[in-house]
């Protein structure tokens, strides 16, 4: 047996080449949940619905391979959650690749990324399911994502001086989503992003991770816009969602626009987030080719808001509420929802080792519609 | 290149933290098989059937993380019949994930595990396949073993004095197996075991390894019993077998019962292990809702006996033999099973690196049925 | 963090047990590319298509176990066009494992290779992916190559004096391809190769290599002659292609022979590589069951024509031009596709880091048919 110098959290292996040729970070990650549904039946909550599950088994693999200034990430998904999906567009097999990007930092400030990974969309969706200070995310992230996609992605920070940093995030990509073997249905997918940090950057990269673990000593904050438009998108939510298939199985194609609006601030242990979303199409019904007749499916029009805030105790328990609010266009026939939801997490090593539970409620045109209760942990390299 | 302080068969990789913060030992293991088959068809043995077959393509990651008292193991299967049986309970997605749990010593000699891996069930399925003293299982372990469940478990030893020591193991699961992505189908699954230990406990863990490779210098026995209890399952093996679809798509629920009596005993080279195992259902022949009309699905009722034993010889070299009957209720329809098996293996380092062959002779309601020649090897670092 | 004493382009891992029990090089991959099309209509080239895609993603394992005269190999892809192709003879799974075999020196220059790789057919296969120099590989390779098989094979070495050396290697396999569960369906395929090495090995391995990054100092040359038969195939392309089934849902044999004559030249940094494929079949027309009725499936008869040539610049950039020729028997319906590419690639870190892009023109039946513009880069540790 061997002796290695890294430390629980930091990576299951964490080592840098001598010849400073290439560095590895390589990690594990599971996460079990319990889950405990009561369904309102219009009078009453029924008997419990109950859930055990490996949401997540994750390895992931970061570093540098060449040059500092070459950064690559490889995560790869093994839980049946995050492998399901296969259909005709992904070879009819399951999506093991999360993540498999190059990230080059060519000249200054600027980087060039290559490959599939996350877009530059809600700052809810970019932070790693690992680092959440609920068991799960949002329904406005559910419902309103722009996920991961496979292109390329140039990406720029500026320091205007003082404590006032900007980051800029542009994203050309295929629009499809993950894992799709059949190429580019329709056109491209463009997403421009903005985030203005006026307070100076967060310590560790907290802006992108929930809970103000590092107990930020002067208060920062991070806002963003970003802005996505899905050229010829023929799925309903753009790059995800169901897609539109015609009576001939044609493609329904229609443009996509998705916005976001969100903030991120810490202070000594308090953190808050609040986020809005909107998505329209040029036509969101999708017809039948050369008719008027509706083929049935439309794309997810709405728009939706949601707001967190969380408080760490000095002894990394943490309680944190949650209000979101999804409203969907009359077009969809979709009834809004609302949700409630009261978590408690208890950070024994940071986001790598933690227990949390969390109550939801949630109302559906405004009626109630159900509550539920989760339980788990997460054991993070 | 660097130089590793692992030995082979110890994990390929196998370190601690110098902290002590967490440790690894990664393994991954493959394992060959080539089978021929005689099948026999009323009058004589026909042409021989062929497979040759990567049976076993395995990734194992276990140690202990933040404390030495919580240990966790991962391991993934990646060979075809490992990750076969996807449906849409399994989100329609292969089934990687086979071990993904955590194992709190909470206090003294309790330990609380939480997630998905092997059921407290017979000894013979929780030997893992690495250690096997023929090429596979018997068939009583086909029909009757309890495989592996999502929940929660509780265990715990007592040493009484002298030699004597107890284990006792009791698991709270969802009882639908591995990888379900859908929760829970009728009830949840109980399972209870106890396990006597007079003369001490194994050395190197030897009742759950086959074959007396370490050549016990004093007799050891482990003694174990089984009880589950299954409420309204919906498969016809419990968590295991066919789903009992009703013509309405529902799922026949009944209440499924599986018992145990097992046994391990090894001394200076020679090992014997047996078994019985028992199955019985509250309304074994599914019916169609609030009729009379049976689906044509039937719990696997019945009963089996196992009993096989080996000698190991100074040189590894081991010669073993085995008998299982496989005797089914009435009501099942299905014809007895017995199975004759005789099996020789060179352990050239123990159960890491081994090749194996063995012989067998089936009947099938006293009939003479088929006979199998297999020939393969393991290496597992 | 820890340091390593691996360089990139060694490993991630790569290291020796300080008792020589064991070795181990483990490294992923990752190959993103661009694909741009333009489809001929019949009078003009139309809009392009577009391809973004994770095309290969993998792990792989090699090294020695126990004696470094037992070498192992375990290779496991992740992307879904690595993956796809799961059927009802694959357990309905994803196909993960491209390689799991061990390599064992039983003899002076013998060598016992038992497990699932690739068969010695053509050199322009067995050079792994990651080591072309172009994008991917010819046509000739995509409708003619053996593929991957499990079984055994049999390789040895003979050094005749001087700088002349030959290599034979002999392959009984089952086959049907890689990750079979279901066995052998009609008999055996049996492989034999014979590659002559007039001028000496090429350094480094660099005839199963493409483009001459070591810049060989004398001339070194190697050709191969395979001959493949695959008794009672039931595949149109022997152990690929489609399954040749019978309405009966029998599937229809017959038995196919594959030949390949091959050489690959290298001299200061100049690189020939050329092939002939051929493959014709006893009864290429697949019929029903006692019937002079064809179901459709044919045995993709004919042959094939490979030439491709390339320079390393010392700058470490290389040109390299291909021309391929497929011509398919009459009684195959098809059109013979001939194949023109243009390509040039920048070695970075030889071939473990590198950026490519090609240019391809193909015609169909002596008709323009499409062309094609690739471009990508494989980072591999």
């Amino acid at each position: 047996q061997e002796i290695s110098d890294t430390k629980f959290g930091k990576g299951m292996f964490n080592f840098t080449a001598k010849d400073s040729s290439f560095s590895v970070n390589f990690a594990p990650r599971i996460q079990f949940r319990s889950m405990t549904t009561w369904n309102y039946d219009g009078e009453n909550f029924g008997n419990p619905e109950q859930n055990f599950l490996i949401r997540r088994a994750r390895l992931k693999f970061k570093g540098f391979a060449y040059s500092p200034k070459l950064q690559y990430k490889i995560e790869l998904g093994l839980s049946n959650r995050d492998i399901s999906g296969a259909n005709q567009f992904t070879g009819n097999a399951p999506r093991f690749i999360l993540d498999a990007v190059v990230m080059w930092n060519f000249y200054e400030n600027f980087e060039l990324w290559v490959g599939q990974t996350k877009l530059p969309g809600n700052i809810e969706r970019v932070i790693s399911s690992g680092n959440l200070e609920f068991i799960d995310r949002s329904i406005l992230n559910s419902h309103f994502n722009l996920d991961r996609d496979v292109g390329f992605q140039l990406r720029h920070l500026i320091h205007w001086g003082g404590d006032f940093y900007t980051r800029e995030k542009f994203a050309f990509s295929q629009g499809e989503g993950r894992n799709i073997t059949t190429g580019n249905l329709g056109g491209f997918e463009y997403t421009g992003r903005l985030e203005l940090l006026p307070f100076g950057e967060f310590e560790h990269g907290g802006d992108y991770s929930s809970a103000d673990l590092v107990r930020e000593e002067t208060p920062k904050l991070m806002m963003g816009f970003t802005y996505d438009f899905n050229d010829n998108a023929v799925k309903t939510r753009g790059n995800q969602g169901s897609y539109m298939f015609l009576s001939n199985n044609d493609l329904y194609q229609t443009d996509i626009t998705t916005t976001f609006l969100d903030a991120m601030f810490k202070y000594e242990g308090f953190s808050l987030m609040t986020e809005y979303a909107h998505r329209n199409a040029k036509e969101p019904v999708a017809m039948q080719q050369g008719e008027s007749t509706p083929t049935g499916d439309i794309v997810l029009e709405g728009n939706a808001f949601n707001i967190q805030a969380g408080y760490v105790f000095p002894s990394n328990y943490q309680i944190a509420a949650r209000y979101t609010e999804n409203s969907y266009a009359n077009v969809t026939g979709e009834a809004d929802r609302n949700e409630y939801t009261l978590g408690l997490s208890k950070y024994i090593v940071g986001h790598k080792l933690k227990v949390q539970t969390d109550f939801n409620y949630d109302t559906l045109g405004g009626i109630q519609d159900e509550i539920s209760w989760r339980l788990g942990f997460d054991l993070h390299f």
